[in-house]
């Protein structure tokens, strides 16, 4: 007998990472600082204390400890995922049922509307000027017209690297009867005070999503961390897989967040890359019409419109450097020094 | 404003895996083999060379490449996932519709069904006779009834502890136009000759399920992996959040992979506590009528009737035992000889 697939299987178009091997990654947003030896003593000795024979805990509760600690958060309102992706391949198909809308202002993480076909949800698509700014009205108004189930964005947004203020995330949340999920994974390079981590006790419609895989460099444990009210963080825990975050990313992410001090030290070198990177490139900018808009940046990368954009992304994989190439738009993630002053100068000499 | 959660999410039966402490665990299947001094060693090794800052591999090559030359399956046509759960949790949303029909035959592994209801996939549920057995036909026939697009089960099975026969199998997977998953979490405990991943290229709907949860003693990493033609695996890589399985997951299966011998040792060891404990049932059975049925065993449990189980259950786990109660029935992990022989005396006692 002859098996056929579901019609929404047949044409997929996958995310894409970007899986050669380069020289130079600065496409993945990764943070360069690698782990200190004291940090990796400790990594090791807590893994080499799993019992690797038996489930992990459900709820990481250890793990929630410790995070919770750290942001300020009482840990039951935590559930730990295998990154965000995780908790935005839950959130999307469970929380909205077949015919209903998500809305996103694009461009933003492509991954948030990336399951919604597959389960029939329309996404409603809010697309940015060239300023690459929304406001909170436009938002609320489409949502209204809608009739949006969920907002979900990044901020500071990915790949815009903009930044949205609390203020204007407030008055998202309060007007409007949708879900919104707010992904702080580049929260840590902006001013904290934007953050709305604090506020998830006092709305019954807004998750934030926070990441161990961006400022604290760790994307390689998969961990990230949806907070909400104790409500909606009852829901998370009973859809999702009983075990989904394994022992040892449990015992890393312990170690990563019983060191403040380090997260801050990354957090700094991460930062001033960043700012580094931004000036180079204004810089340039001044000099050369090549360079159309680079934007301000509240992230550890920069995004800029550059005419050839596509023709400079190949020529930067010839000389084995890796950044994103997006819509005719450009991302290039902060590096170390070295690695910073040679995608400029190679950036430089191709737009000559 | 207020938000409405949806209907779907107000009455939520979340699975309930056992968190309270216990002395003796004998209800997750769990191997009580501990990671030996070499092998731990090599783990730690493996980790202590992940780049935490950079993203896993979202394809798990190496891993798989090992896996693959384990299994003697081409790398290619396998997908890892975060424990068998994660494999399951995409196959039953992704390949069916809303109102679309799913076979299972209960008892079974309840995840299977679960994701279910949120998604308006019909589960239609063949429940087994005394005997615990079906028989192909009868799959078949209530497949073809119900026109079902997918059936799920383990082989041997959880929580029955019975295996079905090879050509059984290969009768369901000619015999039907749906999607058969076949877990085979329990295979590494029966005779292998009853496996089917041999045939995953020989049919268009097929997806054999593999984890290291159980008779590799890893439950710890969460590590499953789907084996099947090369059409599904693409399909099952696309529909895969990218960067799914850690880096350190990653390592630590590459080297358990690396040593086949070693996981030989941990079945011969989980088999001959599995059969000890059959043993010690089966002639409790002969002597107390409140031991009703024992059920032959091919995984690393065993399965049982017994008279006043609830009350039984309740007293094991005041002597600090762990097992699993299941709607009247009791199941109990093969454990370390001492917890064998503690859970039977426990067991003895109690039934007199």
């Amino acid at each position: 007998m002859t098996y056929v697939l579901p019609e929404k299987l047949k044409d997929l178009n996958p995310y894409d990472p970007v899986t050669e091997d380069f020289r130079i990654h600065l496409d993945a947003n990764e943070s360069f600082c690698e782990v200190p030896e004291n940090i990796r003593q400790e990594i090791l000795n807590a893994v080499s204390n799993v019992a690797f024979n038996r489930y992990p805990d459900p709820y990481a509760r250890k793990l929630c400890e410790k995070a919770g600690a750290y942001y300020h958060v009482d840990p039951k309102l935590l559930t730990a995922g295998n990154g965000s992706d995780e908790l935005i391949s839950l959130v999307v198909p469970y929380f909205l049922d077949e015919g209903d809308t998500m809305l996103v202002a694009v461009p933003d993480f492509s991954m948030y509307w990336f399951y919604a076909p597959f389960h029939k949800i329309k996404v409603e698509s809010l697309q940015k000027e060239n300023s690459m700014k929304t406001s909170a009205e436009e938002i609320l108004q489409r949502a209204k017209e809608k009739n949006a189930k969920l907002l979900i964005f990044s901020n500071p947004c990915n790949p815009t690297s903009l930044g949205i203020g609390r203020d204007d995330i407030i008055k998202i949340i309060e007007g409007t009867d949708a879900l919104v999920i707010v992904d702080e994974a580049y929260m840590e390079f902006e001013n904290e005070n934007n953050s709305v981590l604090n506020e998830v006790e006092n709305y019954d419609n807004l998750i934030v999503l926070k990441t161990c895989s961006k400022a604290f460099g760790m994307a390689a444990i998969r961990l990230g961390i949806a907070v909400t009210n104790e409500k909606l963080t009852g829901i998370l825990h009973a859809i999702k897989a009983p075990y989904n975050v394994n022992s040892v990313t449990q015992a890393i992410g312990c170690v990563l967040f019983s060191h403040p001090e380090y997260l801050a030290s990354c957090i700094d070198a991460l930062k001033a890359s960043r700012d580094e990177l931004y000036q180079a490139v204004k810089a340039m900018e001044d000099k050369k019409t090549e360079i159309e808009t680079v934007y301000e940046t509240s992230t550890n990368f920069i995004f800029m419109k550059v005419k050839r954009a596509k023709e400079v992304f190949e020529a930067l994989k010839q000389r084995g450097i890796s950044i994103r190439f997006m819509n005719g738009y450009l991302r290039v993630t902060a590096g170390t020094k070295a690695e910073n002053k040679e995608v400029m100068e190679a950036l430089w000499e191709l737009i000559q």
